[in-house]
C-alpha cells in the first residue's frame, strides 16, 4: 500500500472520534494546562466523561500532520524553568539507523527523512551542573505544571460520578481493598509531587519530547498499560509508522515501547516520538547491538553511551536498562526450564559470559544517572532474568536479579532519577502475591511495571487472556503499569488486529484491579453501563463500553434493525418475556407490599432469613 | 443449509482427532470400564496424555449415527444394581414440544422425530422405595462403576508427568496453594466414594443417560467447565442440534446446558441427550413456562413437576432449580442497579408476586427430591438473585438466598440426593473471596458453580475475558465448577466461533485454578509445552496447547514455510539473534565456571547476592 492510501486509512480509521463522543478538556491553573478528556453523551441526555489516552488524533478541529509532529505544548513549562540549554546534539551517524549503504531500502528512506525533515528539534539537555527530573523538582518542594497535569487528569471530571456513586450503602459494600495502596479522595498537585520526590511515581517526560500529555505511573494512581510497537522490515511511509502508535493509544495504551530493530530505527523514532502524545520507552540495548552487526560480544559501553545520548536527545522518555543481571546470576538459570528468554537480558548475558565480565550497564550505572538526570529520562530496570515459563517462577536467578534493581533503585534515587521496575513475565497465580511483596520489599514502592504475568503455559494464540487473569491480579496488589500481552505472544509480530485485542484485554486487567483497589469515581463507569443495560438503552451500554464497534457489531448480527437500539428486550430472552421487565413489578410490589412484609418478618422473628419449614 | 450438508460439516469438523492425537483408554477393574483419554505424539518420541472430553466422536474407529445415539456403556452397571425398573414411562404430549399446531414447522419436525424414532428409549425408574443416586450408594459405603470411573479419570496416566515433575526444588518452589481444599496425591475410588458421601462433590449421572462417560464436581477433584446451547429458532435437521454439543465438548467443556427455549424443546432435548458423553443440565422452569405460552403467573406445580418427570425420563442429569428464591427476598431487589437478572429467577419472582404466594419451588422441595432421587438426577441449585452487576454484588438478596440454599442443600442431603450450588455473576476482585467463603460455610461444602464471575461491567463484546479474570480467582479458592461467558454476553446469541472462544477462556481459567490449587501432576502439560517452546518444537507446542489450529495459523501469518516448524528461531527475533540459544552457552558457562564462580561467591561472603560496589 503506498503512502497516501496509508495516510488515508490513518485518517479514517484512527482518527475518527469515538460514537457519541468528544474532546473536551480540564483547565488547569494556567491557560496552557489543559488535560483532554473524552466526554461521552447518553440518548437521556447525561455526560459521561471517560480519560483519553487518544491526544489530538481524536479530535476533528485538530490539524495534524505526521510530517511536522505535534504541537508542543510542554515548551513554555521547560523554558520557565529556565534551566535547560539547546545545543547542536550528537552529530547524526549513518550507523544510526544499523545503515548497510547496499541497502535497498537505502534511497526510499532517505527521501522519507527528507521529507520529514520538520520532524527534527534542537536538542536541550540541563545547564551545567543542573538536574532537570520531575523527581528532583519534586525533592525540592516544587510542583510543576507536569504534576498539576497529572493531578487533573487522574481526577478527571468528577461531577457526573456523583449520583451514580451516592448509595452510601452501596458504597460501603462495594469499599474497595487498596492492598496496601494509599488512594485520597482527591489527587492534588502536592500529593502528586510528595508521591514522586519519595519515588512512589514517576512522571515519564523527556525535556526533549514537549508533545507529550503528561501522565503518572504509580501505585496510589489509577493503574496504566503498556502496548509495544515495532517498525516494519520495509518501511513504506511515515503514516504506516505513526498509524500503529495512534491505533495504540487510541484503543487506551497509556504508554508505547518502540521495539524497532534492523534498518531505519533512528528515523522511525523521530517520526513516532514526534508524533506521540504519549510516553516513549525504549530498549536501547536493541539499537546498540544493531550497530554491532548483532554480534553481542562486540558491544562496548561506548557504543552503548553513545545510543543512549543519541535516544535521550531524540526525546524517549523512559529506557529498559538490564543493569540488573550480572555475571554471577547468570549460572543460576542453567538448570532452568526455559533459561534466559528476556532478549536484552541475553544480549548481556552472552557480553558476561563471552568477556568473562561483570555487565557494563552494573558497573557504568552512575554514569547512566548522569546522562538520565541531563534530560529526564525515566529508568525501567529491566528483569533480564524474567522466567519464561511457570517453572522458571520466582527461582533464585530471578529475585537475585530483583533485589540488585532494588540496590539499583537506590542509587538513581541518590541522583533524583526517576525508576520503574520491570517485573515477569510467567507465574501461576498463587505465586504472583510473593512477586508484589518481594518487589515492595526490596524496590521500596518504586513503580512496578509487569509482563502480564501469564498465569499458564499452555494457551498459545490465547496468552492474551492467560496473562490478563494474571496482570488484573497483580494490578490490584499494587502493579502501577501492566504490559500487554498480544494473542500473538509466542507465535509471531503481531497485526493491527492483534494490538487491539491485546490492549483491550488490559484495559480490562487494568480497570477490574483500578475497582477492586477502590479507586475514587473509579466504578461510576461500570455503574453507568449497567444503567443503560438495565433500562435498555443499547446505544449508551455500547458507547460506554471498552469497544463500542464491536459491542454493536455483536448486537446487529443477532438484531440488525435499527430500532432494536430501542427495543425493551434482547435476542437472549425474546420480545416475549423479559427478566428485566419484571423489576418494575418488583418495585411496585416493593412499595405496596413493603408493610406486610416488614409484618411477616416480624413474626418470622425479625430474621431476614427465615428459615425452612418442614413440609408434611 | 441442509441436514447432508449439516452431517458433512459435522463429520468433517467436529469429528476429525486433534493434530497428533489418538484416542486411548484407561483400563479399570472390569471389561466395561474404559476411561477415554487423548495421547498427543511429540516429535521427539515423547507421548503427553490429556483428559478428553471429547467422547467417541474423536475416535475415528466409532461408527456414530446421531439416530440412534451413542452406546449405553452404562447399562451393565444399572442392570447389575438390580434397584431399577423399566416403565411405560409419562405419555408424550403435544405440548411438551410448546407445538402450536398452526406451526409451519410441525410437519418437518414431525418428520425429523420419526427419523430419529431409534434415539427412543423405554424409562428406568427407582423400584419402588429404592433410592438410586450415587449419593445414596456412596453412604452406604458402596463403590460404583461410575465412582471408579471418575477416579481413573481424574489421575489421568501419570507415567509421563514424572520427568516433568521431578525436579524436587522446583515442586518445592512451585507447590500449589490449595485454599483449603484437601486434595490427595492419587484419587481412589474409595476417596470419590467418600466426598460423594459426605457431599463435598457430586457425579451427574442420571440412569436414563446411559451413554455418559462420568465425571466429578468437586472441591477436591478438577475444576470443571460448563458450556450452554440452546436449539435453533427453526431447526433443519437433528445434525445442526447435536454438533453444537459435539463443538463444545470437543474444545473442552466438561458439562453441557441445553437452555433451549421455543418449539421442538423436547424433541431436540432427546437429540442432545442420546448423543451426549457429558451430562446434560436444563433449567425445566424454562420448558414449563413454554408450556403455559409464556405467561409465568400461569405456572402451576402440577405442570412444573410433570415438567421435571418428562426431562428425568429423558435422561437429564442435573436440573437448574431456582428454589432459594423466596418470597420475602424479592423486595430486596427493588432498589437495586440491575434488579433480577436470572431469566428463571424472574420467572418465580413474578409468579410470586402475582399470587403473593411463597414459589412453589420452596413449598414443594422434598417432593420435588422424591423425584430426583428415583432417576439420579441432580440438583443445581439456582441463583435467582444472582447480581446483574458489581453495583449488587454480595448485597443481601443474593445472601439471603444463599443461605436458603445452604437450607435446601441439608433438605435434598437427607434424601441423598446430589446438590451443587450456583453462583454469582457480577462480582468486582475484591469481594470474590467472600463468595466463597459464604457459599462455603452455608452450603456445607456442597460444590460451587458459578458464572464467571465477571470483573468489571464496562466490557461487552469482551465479557469471556473479563469473566475468566473472576472464574480463574473462584476456581482457585474452591469453585468446583466454572459456567462459560461467551463475548456475546448481554448483546446476543453466541454463534459457533464464540462457543469455542468462549470455552477457551474458560479452560484457560480453568487450569489457571487447577496450577494453583495445585493438582497433582496438573503443571505437567505446562512443563511439556514450554521444554517444546524452548526446544524449537514448534509442532508440539502447537499440539500441546488448548487450540493447536489457532496456534499454528498464527505461526503460519510470519513464517508460512513447513521448514520453519523446525527453524531454531521464531519471528520475534528472527534467524540472526535468538535468546534462547544463549542458554546453552549459558549452560557450558555454568558447567565450567562453576568452581571459580563458587570461589567468587565465598570471597563476597557466600552472598548470593553480591551488594553493589560504589562506582569511583
Amino acid at each position: 500500500m503506498n503512502a497516501p492510501d496509508k495516510l488515508a486509512q490513518l485518517l479514517t480509521l484512527t482518527r475518527e472520534p469515538f460514537p457519541a463522543s468528544r474532546k473536551a478538556w480540564i483547565e488547569g491553573s494556567r491557560p496552557d494546562l489543559r488535560v483532554p478528556v473524552r466526554d461521552v453523551s447518553l440518548t437521556n441526555g447525561e455526560v459521561v466523561s471517560l480519560y483519553d489516552t487518544s491526544g489530538p488524533y481524536t479530535d476533528p478541529a485538530a490539524a495534524i500532520d505526521v510530517r511536522r509532529g505535534l504541537p508542543d505544548v510542554r515548551t513554555p513549562w521547560l523554558d520557565e524553568r529556565a534551566d535547560t540549554e539547546h545545543y547542536e546534539g550528537r552529530a547524526r551517524m549513518a550507523l544510526d539507523d544499523g545503515a548497510k549503504h547496499e541497502d535497498r531500502d537505502a534511497q526510499r528512506i532517505a527521501a522519507l527523512r527528507a521529507e520529514a525533515a520538520g520532524l527534527q528539534r534542537t536538542p536541550r539537555r540541563a545547564k551545567p551542573g543542573a538536574n532537570v527530573t520531575q523527581m528532583h523538582y519534586a525533592r525540592r518542594g516544587i510542583v510543576t505544571p507536569e504534576m498539576e497535569y497529572v493531578a487533573l487528569r487522574e481526577n478527571g471530571k468528577r461531577e457526573w460520578m456523583r449520583e451514580y456513586l451516592a448509595d452510601a450503602g452501596r458504597e460501603q459494600r462495594l469499599r474497595g481493598n487498596p492492598m496496601g495502596a494509599a488512594i485520597p479522595a482527591l489527587i492534588t498537585p502536592e500529593f502528586v509531587r510528595d508521591e514522586v520526590a519519595r519515588g512512589r511515581a514517576i512522571i515519564p517526560a523527556n525535556i526533549n519530547h514537549p508533545e507529550v500529555e503528561p501522565m503518572a505511573i504509580g501505585r496510589n494512581f489509577l493503574v496504566k498499560i503498556n502496548a509495544n510497537i515495532g517498525n516494519s522490515a520495509v518501511t513504506s511511509s511515515i503514516e504506516e509508522e505513526v498509524e500503529k502508535l495512534v491505533w495504540a493509544i487510541r484503543w487506551g495504551a497509556d504508554n508505547v515501547m518502540d521495539l524497532s530493530t534492523g534498518r531505519n530505527i533512528h528515523t522511525t523514532r523521530d517520526w513516532i516520538v514526534r508524533n506521540s502524545p504519549v510516553p516513549i520507552g525504549t530498549v536501547p540495548i536493541y539499537q546498540a547491538l544493531e550497530k554491532v552487526g548483532g554480534v553481542a560480544e562486540d558491544l562496548t559501553w561506548a557504543i552503548y553511551r553513545d545510543t543512549l545520548i543519541e535516544q535521550a536527545e531524540q526525546g524517549v522518555d523512559y529506557f529498559t536498562i538490564h543493569a540488573g543481571l550480572r555475571l554471577p546470576f547468570i549460572h543460576l538459570t542453567a538448570n532452568r526450564r526455559t533459561g534466559i528468554v528476556s532478549r536484552g537480558g541475553s544480549i548481556m548475558a552472552k557480553w558476561c559470559i563471552a568477556h568473562h565480565q561483570e555487565s557494563f550497564l552494573y558497573t557504568h550505572f552512575e554514569e547512566i544517572c548522569e546522562i538520565m538526570k541531563a534530560y529526564d529520562v525515566s529508568f525501567s530496570l529491566g528483569d533480564g532474568l524474567r522466567p519464561g515459563s511457570g517453572a522458571d517462577a520466582n527461582d533464585e536467578a530471578q529475585f537475585a536479579e530483583l533485589r540488585t534493581l532494588g540496590e539499583l533503585t537506590q542509587v538513581a534515587w541518590k541522583h533524583d532519577v526517576q525508576t520503574m521496575i520491570e517485573g515477569p513475565g510467567h507465574v501461576p497465580m498463587h505465586m504472583i502475591q510473593a512477586n508484589m511483596d518481594e518487589q515492595i520489599k526490596h524496590c521500596h514502592e518504586a513503580p512496578f511495571y509487569t509482563l502480564g504475568p501469564l498465569t499458564i503455559d499452555i494457551a498459545p494464540g490465547y496468552d492474551h487472556i492467560a496473562s490478563a487473569i494474571g496482570a488484573a491480579m497483580i494490578g490490584w496488589m499494587g502493579t502501577a503499569m501492566l504490559c500487554y500481552v498480544t494473542p500473538k505472544e509466542h507465535l509471531g509480530l503481531p497485526d493491527r488486529e492483534d494490538v487491539k485485542q491485546g490492549i483491550v484485554a488490559y484495559k480490562i486487567a487494568a480497570h477490574a484491579a483500578n475497582v477492586a483497589k477502590g479507586h475514587p469515581g473509579v466504578r461510576a463507569r461500570d455503574e453507568a453501563l449497567s444503567k443503560a443495560r438495565f433500562e435498555f438503552r443499547w446505544t449508551d451500554q455500547f458507547n460506554l463500553g471498552l469497544d463500542p464497534d464491536t459491542a454493536r457489531d455483536f448486537h446487529d448480527e443477532t438484531l440488525p434493525k435499527d430500532s432494536s437500539k430501542e427495543a425493551h428486550f434482547c435476542s437472549m430472552c425474546g420480545p416475549k418475556f423479559c427478566s428485566m421487565k419484571i423489576t418494575q413489578e418488583v418495585r411496585d410490589f416493593a412499595a405496596k407490599g413493603m408493610s406486610e412484609k416488614s409484618a411477616e418478618f416480624k413474626a418470622a422473628g425479625g430474621e431476614l432469613y427465615v428459615p425452612i419449614r418442614p413440609v408434611a
